[in-house]
């Protein structure tokens, strides 16, 4: 099996993970602090979701040091298919997430006007926070392709 | 270069293009024929996503019914990368197009009730379209995967 950057065990995949769990850490943080959201069913699985994505990549994270530390090799084929299992159902999750945020902060913004009319509504925090779960999904894209490149050429 | 199901210029992979295609326009024209649509970005949005990808995949399926009358191999790499790139560019802007609609739709349904409050809104025919365009996205992952496996496994 080839080592390609972002590859399990790597210093690169370490810093892949840690960048998705602290944009996904992130985006929820922005999203709880937002008044009103919780009325939302859409911000909800933004939260939901990037809970997943965070823990997933905190484990993933925890592997990598424990191989780099042990300097142990993870590009075994049963590990790297769960590897890319997880991270393809992780990564279509996040990326529904952040759209379906999306599009409800679009239709707030511009379609109904929700955020003039109802200033109370924090329009700013949602967008941020959807950014972030926008680049927590590039994080976990990239981390995908290279699983499934990984799987697929061994 | 393996031939897997799905691949391009065979009967499957034919198949899985014009599932594409036919699923493409159906939601495009339900979503057509839905009342207001036009108000709300996220269905516009819908549709002109769903207009690529039907443009998309009607391409590849002339191209496969081509490679199947004259019998033409398609599994070289150039040409191969050249569908990669394609599917998952339109595989990734149709899962965002049904994403972003299905969230403006659950808030209309479930969140501020506009479905009850304003029946003269096609919330019925918003849904059948969203419901094709997961059906789309879900026949594109398939043929996405089946070409990036066969990229990585030259």
């Amino acid at each position: 099996m080839k080592v390609v950057v972002g590859s399990p065990g790597t210093w690169s995949g370490l810093l892949l993970r840690t960048g998705q769990c602290v944009f996904a850490g992130a985006s929820i943080g922005v999203m709880l602090s937002a008044f009103g959201f919780s009325n939302y069913t859409a911000f909800c699985y933004l939260i939901a979701s990037m809970g997943l994505q965070a823990l997933w990549s905190l484990g993933l994270a925890c592997l990598d040091i424990y191989a780099l530390r042990i300097r142990r090799d993870l590009h075994n084929p049963v590990l790297v298919s769960l590897f890319v299992v997880g991270d393809w159902v992780t990564a279509t999750l996040s990326l529904a997430a952040a759209c379906s945020s999306a599009g409800v902060t679009v239709l707030f913004v511009r379609d109904v006007d929700f955020c003039r009319r109802y200033p109370q509504l924090s329009c700013g925090r949602y967008e941020i926070s959807i950014v972030l779960a926008f680049l927590t999904w590039l994080l976990i894209a990239v981390s995908s392709l290279v699983m499934f490149w990984l799987l697929a050429s061994v």
